[in-house]
């Protein structure tokens, strides 16, 4: 099977899909440099599973499975770092030790993931745009001189195409203009600094595609829920970093641990804001199909990752109901809106390629919200209402 | 008059535009970090003309036309020293010593510059996209908390386009899909990571725009030519940074200076390579025109700052013909291309609304090309033709 490199194996989706991968016979590596444990620690905000470090949870995973996952602890915004993962000279040696082990596919997940902290104050907003930027020009460059036939997956964000009043096609729009046509990325505009950096993420890596006719491709996802995997309920140990805070918590997963300690859902503004949205399982079964499938020399291809849409005065209903057939007490309640965003708006994203390739989404009903609930039940005691909301905006 | 600040007030436009304003009786202040000089001087490319320090050249100033320009040296990456401009902490203290001279226009030069010097290595592609990413970012945090009155006026570039199958308008395309419509930002892919980076500053100031009512103008500028301008002529010390180097140098400057010393003109591949070109006068007739038109509270206005297009093939050809007719020997040759891009194309750039606005430009014909052959043929013991190729590729 394919030697994979995941670059921010600590994160929310970095540690499932190392697991799923490693599950399905693949030979991973994680790389990670700790930035959201560090960032939570500064803060004071606690993931609600257990998290041991990479080191500790690769052993477990070796002891419950037989199945190794190797990690190298860095920072790719040091070009130097980045590009011993690809010409041997790491501690973790690809391609003196074992050649076998040079990585074919490379997975990048290594960015700072939160809109909210890229939006507190200068100091967050700049250091959100060097790391994006630099770990990616670093991941080009590093490949670019290496090895320009590694498979880089970038996982980018339907957040990059905002809320056009037009259909948002799958990455190009052919623009046909007096009389003439050109086929363009499709055109992007975000409502936060971490949505610009994936932006430019990507005019990154469609510039080097281009250029130097790397392999790319760019996984356009919309916000992840879910807290298990197969894999991750083989120990507590082996759980992802599940955050229910305005920094890093994603709506589901905030308003799902809010209803459980009787929180109300806050609906920001008129609840309208509509967006695509995916289960931790189906987004490691989507990482999986772009692995198995490359793009061609020279090729960005571009999915967009998401099952479904839904608003978010849908998805507060959604849990409002399954919570009271649990016979759990919830209320909905319209807040102010923190964040510069449309409230009503158009949206109608196509997202077929993946099931075109045999993607077969879940979606977000009573039997999934159920067991969310359930698992996040199960913690209710560890969860600390102050981290909920603390007027990050903008 | 206004006040102006302007950012790169160093370089080969900010230095003639703070005369030129000067001259206007606005009132100017420049900021750098001799960011250019200090390249100029690792890398042993001198400019042909001589360019006393920005301290001393406002004194030469002040003593010839009785007119102040006002200097700040200082790194606009460094947060605190950028909002230092504008919240009166500075040594130059525009809010507190005296109120009528806070910034009400800023010009943002401060840029990496050089499309090779961002190929050269990833340190230099690195530094370039921080460089410009974050003193555009700076200065957008800068203005937002202390004066969003404040008229940005940003020099892009035409290169931000590239070269589309479909005609260029001027910064915004309407684009028809599946019987909807949308206005978006035209879109852009850029054949370097210097112009990549210009595209990302414009997805930072349109977020801006967007998010906080900014008023942005974007000048998307094709290479300049020229050497001198009404103002620099009124003392030699008084002139422009003129490069001829492979990076710094731009075409039309460079192929002159390379005629100048019977050095052939160097086309690189085809020749057919059509872009927008503008002479240094013009660029500052463009330039006060937009610090005279404000954009609106929340507007991104964009203009496309070009006179007329032109291959680097009918450049070659003026240049010979002028040589030719003064007696100075010329050949033309081409060269493998050091740079991937189209070396046949299709171009057709709208540029009307500078011209809507009052600009009349001048062409690239025998009388001004005359006019700088003569200028550089002053200097010609001062060139140095082993600068002109160093092998910079990509």
């Amino acid at each position: 099977m394919k030697n994979v490199l995941i670059l921010g194996g600590d994160g929310y989706l970095g540690w499932p899909t190392a697991m799923f991968l490693s599950s399905k016979n693949y030979n991973v590596t994680v790389v990670d440099n700790y930035f959201r444990r560090k960032i939570c620690l500064d803060k004071n905000i606690k993931s609600l599973l257990s998290n041991p470090d990479l080191i500790e949870r690769v052993k477990i995973w070796n002891n419950k499975t037989g199945k190794e996952i190797k990690v190298v602890i860095g920072d790719l915004t040091d070009i130097d770092f980045t590009e011993s993962l690809f010409n041997g000279s790491t501690q973790y040696d690809w391609s003196l030790t074992n050649s076998n082990n040079k990585p074919e596919t490379v997975i990048h997940f290594a960015e700072q993931p939160s809109a909210p902290y890229s939006m507190i104050d200068s100091e967050k907003s700049n250091f959100t745009l060097v790391n994006n930027i630099i770990s990616t020009n670093n991941l080009i460059n590093s490949i670019k001189k290496n090895n320009p036939e590694i498979h880089i997956i970038k996982l980018g964000t339907m957040g990059e195409y905002g809320t056009p009043d037009i259909d948002i096609e799958e990455g190009w729009l052919n623009i046909k203009h007096k009389g003439r046509s050109q086929k363009f990325l499709y055109p992007r505009q975000a409502s936060s600094i971490y949505h610009t950096s994936k932006i430019m993420d990507t005019d990154l890596l469609w510039f080097a595609v281009r250029t130097w006719k790397l392999k790319v491709t760019d996984l356009m996802q919309g916000p992840v829920y879910g807290i298990f995997t197969e894999q991750t309920e083989i120990d507590n140990n082996l759980s992802t970093i599940f955050n229910y805070d305005e920094i890093f918590g994603t709506v589901v997963n905030r308003f799902i641990t809010q209803a459980v300690i009787g929180y109300p859902l806050t609906v920001y503004g008129k609840g309208n804001q509509t967006r695509g949205y995916i289960n931790l399982v189906d987004s490691l079964r989507c990482i999986e199909i772009a692995v198995r499938n490359e793009p061609k020399t020279g090729e960005l291809r571009i999915f967009n990752q998401i099952s479904e849409t839904m608003s978010v005065n849908q998805i507060a209903k959604k849990i409002d109901i399954v919570c009271k057939s649990l016979g759990i007490k919830t209320t909905i309640e319209n807040k102010l809106n923190p964040r510069i965003e449309k409230e009503d708006h158009y949206y109608n994203p196509k997202y077929q390629a993946l099931k075109d390739l045999g993607f077969k989404p879940n979606y977000f009903n009573e039997h999934i919200i159920t067991k969310i609930i359930n698992e996040v039940n199960k913690y209710k005691h560890k969860i600390n209402k102050d981290v909920i909301f603390n007027g990050v905006q903008w």
